[in-house]
C-alpha cells in the first residue's frame, strides 16, 4: 500500500500556459511574437463559466498562489485559496497569472525574442500596468470565460486590476483591490528608483547584458533588502526582532558585518531572492509601477473605472503601509463608488505594513471572505 | 568707504579646534592620539561661564550650523541660532562641534594616524556615541566651562546628549534631546545596514582603501537617496513633488532614468553628498548609532540617566519619523521624568519626518526657545 504522500518541499509544476494574440500590442507601443502567459488553477470552472477569480500578484510573485496536487509547495497566499478557506475553491475556480513582464513562465525581458533568437533585455518594449492586465484577460478568454466573477489583486496586482476595470469593460462583476492605488505616489517612486539604481550601479549589470549565471548579485541584494524593509512596517519589526543579536557563530566575517537578528533576517531574505528573480524583469516591472496612473484612461480615476460595469468592489489598506499609503486606496474607493460601483472599503489595523495581505490572514481572510459571500 | 558684504555664497572658515587628551580612550576599546575636534562658536561666554549650550549634530553636518563673521555661508540650523532667534546669541554662547569620527575637522576614519603617517581607514578603533560625547565634553572644557547651561542635538546629536548626561554627571543643567532615542529600533537598523551594505558593495570601496580622489561613488548615491527617503516623509511629498516629470530638456538619458520630479531631487541630494563626505566615516558613524544602547550605563534608561544631576529636559519628537519613531522620544522623556529630571515631552505634528527639526523651524524655534526662556 502506498502512503499517501503531502510533503510541503516537493516542488512540482503546476504551470500551464495561455498563448497571447499576435502581435500583442503594447500600451504604450511595440508589439510582441509569440508571447504567452504562465497561470495555475485551483477549484473547477462550473457549467455557467460565471465562477472564475483571476488573480494578479505583486512585483515578485510567481503563479504559484497555493499549493495543488501538480505542484504541492506552499503558495504564496496558501491559507488564503483552498477548499473552505476565504477564497473558496469548493465555489469558486481560481487563476492566478504570472505577470507579463516577470520570470516564472510569462514572457519578459528575460525570454527569448523570436525575431533574434536570444533574449529581449532591454530591447523588450516598455512595460505597462495595463499590459499586465491584457496578459491576464487573455488567459481568462483562453479558458472561454466571458465575465469573471472577481479580479483581484494585492500591491501591484491592486493596480492591475484597475488598469483590467478601465480597458476591458464588462469583463469582471467585481473587483477587490488589495493594498495597491491608482497612481503610485512620490514617496514610492523615490523608493523604487533607488532599488533600480542600485541595480543598474552594479558593474555586473553590464547595461542589461549580464550573463544569466552572474547577474548583478549586489545590486538585486539591497534592492530586495530595501523592498522588505519597505514592505514591513517599524512597528511589527520593534516586537519581532527588538535588539537581538545574531548568535555569534552565525555571525559572517569582515568589517560591519551583520551583527543584529534583523540583519541577518534581511540577508537571508536577499539570498532566496537573488537566486530566482531575473534583474531586467525587475527594472521593468518596479518602472510600470511607477508610470501606472490610472487617470490615464479618459481624465480621472472614476472616469476611467465609471464604464466598467463592474457590479461591486472591495477595496482594502493598510494603517502601517508606508508604499501605499491608506489614503490612496480610501481615494480609490471614492473613485469606484464616484464611478458607480458599490464600493466596501476596509482600512484594517495589520502592523506588517504593506505585507500585512501576506501575513494577517485572519483580518484579510475575514474581509476577502465576506466580500465573496455576499 | 568699504560696503558691508553679507554674501551668503562666500564660505569663509569659522573653525576652531581642540586638542583632546593623549591618548584618548574609545570607549569599546582602543585609543587614539593626538585627536582634535572641530567647531564653531556663536555669542558670548559671559563672566560666570555659565551660559553656554553644547550643540551635537546628526550624522552628517559639520560644526556650521549657522553663519558668522568668519563663515558667512549659510550654515545647516540658520534660521535658528542667532540674536533674537531661538537659539538666542544674545543670551547664550553657543558650541557646535563637528562629531569625532566625522571628516569635517575632527579626527576620523580619514584623518592620519600619527602612527603611521597613513590615513586610519579601517584601522580607526571602533566608534561609539560614547565617544562623540567625550570629545565635545573636552571641547566645553578646554573653553573653562564646567557647566553647561544646556546640552543638545538632533538625531545622532539626540543620542549623544543621552550619552553625554550618562558620563558625565553635572557637566549639564539641562538637556534637549531632538528626533532622538535611547537605543537604535531595528527598523532604523536594518535601513542603516542596507545603506552601509551599499557602500562596502561598491567595487570602488576597496575594502575601505579608496584613493580619496576615487571613492565608492555608486555606494555612496544609494546610501544617501536611502537617507533622503527615510528622513522625510510620504506626506510631505505627496504635496511638494506630487507625480511631477522633470523637464524633458534637464533629463537624463539612458535606460530607466529618472523621469519624476522626485527623482531628480534625490539625484541632486546625492550629488552633493558624495563630494564631501568620507564613505569610512559614514560607515563608522552609522554603524554608532546602531550600537548605542543607553541602557548600558547602568542597566537601563532610567538607570543610565539618574546621576546626571540634569534638572530639566527637553525631548521633542515628530510623529510622521519613520527612522526615530516617537514612541522612543515618549520613552525617552519618561525615562528622563523617572530619573528624576523634570522633563517637557513636545510631540509635533511636522509633516517632514525625521528632518523636520531643519525645516519646520516655527515649531521647533517656538519648543526650543520656550524651554531655554524658562
Amino acid at each position: 500500500m502506498r502512503r499517501k504522500v503531502s510533503d510541503a518541499s516537493v516542488r512540482g509544476d503546476a504551470r500551464r500556459y495561455a498563448s497571447l494574440t499576435d502581435p500583442f500590442p503594447m500600451w504604450r507601443g511595440g508589439e510582441l511574437h509569440g508571447a504567452r502567459i504562465a497561470y495555475e488553477t485551483w477549484g473547477e470552472l462550473n457549467a455557467a463559466r460565471d465562477n472564475a477569480i483571476l488573480l494578479f500578484t505583486g512585483l515578485s510573485p510567481s503563479a504559484h498562489a497555493a499549493s495543488s496536487p501538480l505542484d504541492p509547495s506552499e503558495g504564496w497566499w496558501e491559507k488564503m485559496i483552498g477548499p473552505g478557506l476565504p477564497i473558496d475553491t469548493r465555489r469558486f475556480f481560481v487563476v492566478c497569472v504570472n505577470s507579463l513582464g516577470s520570470c516564472f513562465g510569462s514572457t519578459g525581458p528575460a525570454s527569448i525574442d523570436p525575431a533574434t533568437g536570444a533574449p529581449y533585455r532591454l530591447s523588450f518594449p516598455e512595460l505597462s500596468v495595463e499590459d499586465i492586465a491584457r496578459g491576464g484577460y487573455e488567459v481568462v478568454k483562453s479558458l472561454g470565460i466571458e465575465r469573471l466573477d472577481t479580479v483581484m489583486g494585492p500591491s501591484l496586482g491592486g493596480m492591475v486590476v484597475l488598469a483590467f476595470a478601465a480597458q476591458f469593460p464588462g469583463a469582471a462583476r467585481r473587483l477587490v483591490s488589495i493594498s495597491g492605488t491608482t497612481a503610485a505616489s512620490p514617496f514610492a517612486i523615490a523608493l523604487r528608483s533607488i532599488q533600480r539604481e542600485a541595480i543598474m550601479r552594479d558593474p555586473d549589470w553590464r547595461g542589461g547584458n549580464y550573463p544569466f549565471d552572474r547577474p548583478p548579485i549586489s545590486g538585486m541584494r539591497i534592492a530586495r533588502k530595501l523592498g522588505t524593509v519597505t514592505y514591513r512596517s517599524a512597528v511589527e519589526w520593534r516586537e519581532r526582532f527588538r535588539r537581538e543579536p545574531i548568535a555569534p557563530e552565525r555571525r559572517r566575517p569582515g568589517p560591519f558585518a551583520p551583527e543584529f537578528s534583523v540583519e541577518g533576517y534581511l540577508d537571508a531574505q536577499a539570498d532566496k531572492f537573488v537566486r530566482v528573480f531575473d534583474p531586467n524583469c525587475y527594472l521593468y516591472l518596479s518602472r510600470a509601477m511607477d508610470r501606472f496612473d490610472l487617470a490615464a484612461h479618459g481624465g480621472s480615476p472614476e472616469a476611467a473605472l465609471s464604464g466598467s460595469q463592474l457590479e461591486r468592489a472591495l477595496v482594502i489598506g493598510v494603517e502601517t503601509d508606508m508604499l501605499f499609503a491608506l489614503p490612496e486606496q480610501e481615494a480609490m474607493a471614492q473613485a469606484l463608488d464616484a464611478a458607480g460601483v458599490k464600493t466596501r472599503f476596509e482600512p484594517l489595523p495589520s502592523i506588517q505594513g504593506h505585507d500585512s495581505f501576506l501575513i494577517d490572514i485572519e483580518r484579510f481572510g475575514r474581509a476577502i471572505g465576506s466580500f465573496l459571500l455576499d
